[in-house]
């Protein structure tokens, strides 16, 4: 089967090396990687198994390839490539390009061993450096405001900048947290305010991602169970935990995502707030932050052993709160481990 | 003339709001801001003139509403589409989807005084972070790798989480320099090491963007006079600093970009360095750090006042030095201004 990748972690998954303007080609058993000449050194140490092949004009060098070959067909994913170049790409005379939409996310959506073991040391990464921002907090939080929470969420996160971050993160206070995607304000933390961290970094590619609330107190951590002093909140808290601790017990191989994400909904619903988990229960994760399967209510995808994705049930009530939990799983032996 | 937009510089600049996932149609002379339901608020708050349409599925709520409309024609930016995205969009009986590359670049490429006054804004800040950067070295730099160089240059460009940047900062040391898109190694700061940094943040939405190079000291700053130890290394760095001074000071409204390119190329090929400048003297910016015009060898666009751009002649002796002097200029009355 030939195909062609022009997406950076379709790429790397392929071949160990990517970087922002390459493209890779595997035709009739060879695999060629095109890039420009900024990246010539890096791209030759890279590539496992194949040819790099260096010019300005990278796509004019592929389609000179592909005619050389003259295969009859080149699958490609039409999310991938811009309406743009893939016309250049296209314009080869008997050569027919089959779109086949996810085509590296379908291949990467069982993970290899050697692959969870990366995801497994992000996730541990990122745990710790949950800690430190929750010490963080406790001793220099007060009177910061949700930028500088942030940028030195994203601080600790990347242990410095040593780590890429897997997404930019979401630190939200009080009624903030209750937009799913909450953009910082000038927001002052103080005292029993309500904090929601949704954060991750990434470990050789590998993304983590976990979601915890908190209320911002003398002493405080990202633990699972959590006091709250409003006993409404308690409770719209204790309904997300118990959504996220059903759906990961009863989550199974051979099930379909739409039931698992049923095993978090039927909670959320029977205590009344349905209509306030507006997103789906999870999604994959590995090089990117969003792959398959998606855990929501129309997914069919089949749930097999050696998948990862999060699972993080959410309430949102607009103006008043926010709550979401997530935690990566990885399904093993049927059965969901927390990562 | 009827257009649809769906990149988020193109739909900011056009309506003064947008997000990761937002259509803009200008149909009949009504105004259309498409997105979804996690971001109600702030579209309805931000959009300037016309109406917010939520949906889960965007695009078809894009399809109705062309129908309804039912135009000859609707201009679009190739680049801009996935083939993905644009299937689900042009399936319409009897609307025509014009192509035009870079539509809404050309429409934003003469900069109103306005966007003139943010740009210098973000320039200004930009050198303000460059010398507190400069401190940081002195002060605190001596056994840093460039990780953890970049990433407290990402906090100092970030005035620690205030402002976005504009792009993923460069700062390398010694033979790294000469990849111009070095990433970071474990290589560490020692004094007498050269430095590269190329770093720029963005106010209210406009990028800066600068380029320096010292040899690390107990003394220094990043100013354009710098003196080196290697005499063979002052040499490439006096001709480049040339090359920077004479493009500014010979560009003007009316030449073509090609030829403002050839003053900064000229200086360093008489100089014998014409083989080590493997990239264009500049480009445009605004809402993207790049836009039009490009000055390079090719650029046949004609300079005009309003226009921003950059000018960063380099000079790049693999595995041994690069040098880049980079700053921005507005075109003004004819004649390029320092930004």
């Amino acid at each position: 089967m030939n195909y062609i990748l022009k997406n950076e972690n379709a790429i790397y998954y392929e071949c160990g090396y990517s970087n922002d303007n390459c493209i890779f080609l595997s035709i009739e058993g060879d695999r060629y990687l095109f890039t420009d000449g900024r990246y010539t050194i890096e791209a030759r140490e890279g590539l496992k198994k194949g040819e790099v092949v260096i010019d300005r004009d990278i796509i004019s060098q592929v389609v000179e390839m592909i005619k050389k070959y003259h295969p009859k067909t080149i699958t490609f994913d039409p999310k991938e490539w811009s309406v743009y170049a893939f016309h250049k790409l296209s314009q080869i005379d008997g050569v027919k390009f089959e779109p086949q939409e996810d085509f590296s996310h379908k291949r990467r959506m069982i993970k290899s061993a050697e692959e969870i073991k990366l995801i497994k040391r992000a996730a541990t990464l990122g745990m710790d450096a949950f800690d430190k921002f929750s010490d963080f907090i406790m001793n220099e939080g007060a009177g910061l405001d949700e930028y500088r929470l942030k940028h030195k969420a994203k601080s600790i996160l990347s242990y410095d900048g040593l780590y890429e971050l897997s997404f930019d993160p979401i630190v939200a206070l009080g009624a903030n947290a209750a937009k799913p995607h909450a953009m910082p304000t000038d927001h002052l933390l103080s005292e029993g305010e309500l904090l929601l961290i949704d954060a991750g970094l990434k470990y050789q590619g590998y993304c983590s991602d976990r979601t915890r609330v908190v209320q911002v107190a003398s002493q405080m951590d990202f633990a699972l169970d959590q006091n709250f002093s409003s006993p409404t909140f308690q409770k719209a808290y204790d309904t997300v935990l118990k959504a996220h601790d059903t759906a990961i017990q009863g989550a199974r191989s051979g099930m379909k995502a739409k039931e698992v994400d049923a095993l978090a909904r039927d909670i959320i619903t029977h205590a009344g707030f349905g209509e306030y988990f507006v997103h789906g229960t999870g999604h994959g994760v590995g090089l990117d932050i969003h792959e398959m399967p998606y855990i929501s209510q129309k997914s069919e995808a089949i749930i097999e052993d050696g998948m990862v994705f999060t699972i993080e049930p959410g309430i949102y009530i607009p103006d008043e709160f926010g709550i979401r939990i997530e935690d990566m799983v990885v399904m093993k032996n049927g059965r969901a481990d927390i990562l």
